[in-house]
């Protein structure tokens, strides 16, 4: 029974909404992390903190135009620790699909 | 971005593994359920009752020769929740599978 690979850093809804939205992008800012998760200030700030501290995004600070802007991307071993969560989950709901209950 | 779908209700690791495992069993009880996840007694009875109070799992309360056995069970409304939150979980992560990053 595969649940010990789903990464729990990882597999929080909202965590898990911002991997899905960094995969896509490459990177994003805060606003509009928060805009398209539909989270609030303080939670967005506090899941990307779990995901900094983890080592499985970074933030990189820098300007536009005059306003500091800071932008989140996965880093190297977060897109691994991402890919092997996924598996994880396919492992686990495989079976699900498609098969009588 | 579908992380609303993702119901939080069955989300949690734990609870996601009761479920997959009452969908292909049919019934379990809880000395079986609590082997096949590898957890405590109490997170098991914690996240089972946490199920039984959303209505997603019934527990039907019977005996195995004298001894009482409990066994648990999706209800309909329950099978039915969580297959929507696996199509939510499809539609969140679809994108990924096979793309490039």
């Amino acid at each position: 029974m595969g649940i010990e690979g789903l990464d729990p850093v990882l597999h929080e809804r909202v965590r898990l909404g911002i991997l899905v939205l960094l995969v896509q992008a490459g990177e994003l800012d805060f606003q509009t992390l928060k805009r398209a998760l539909g989270v609030t200030d303080g939670n967005l700030a506090q899941h990307l903190r779990v995901l900094e501290e983890a080592g499985v995004i970074h933030a990189r600070k820098g300007f536009q135009g005059r306003r500091p802007r800071t932008v989140y991307q996965l880093t190297e071993s977060g897109r691994r620790r991402f890919e092997q969560y996924l598996e994880a989950l396919r492992g686990l709901l495989g079976p699900l699909s498609g098969g009588q209950p």
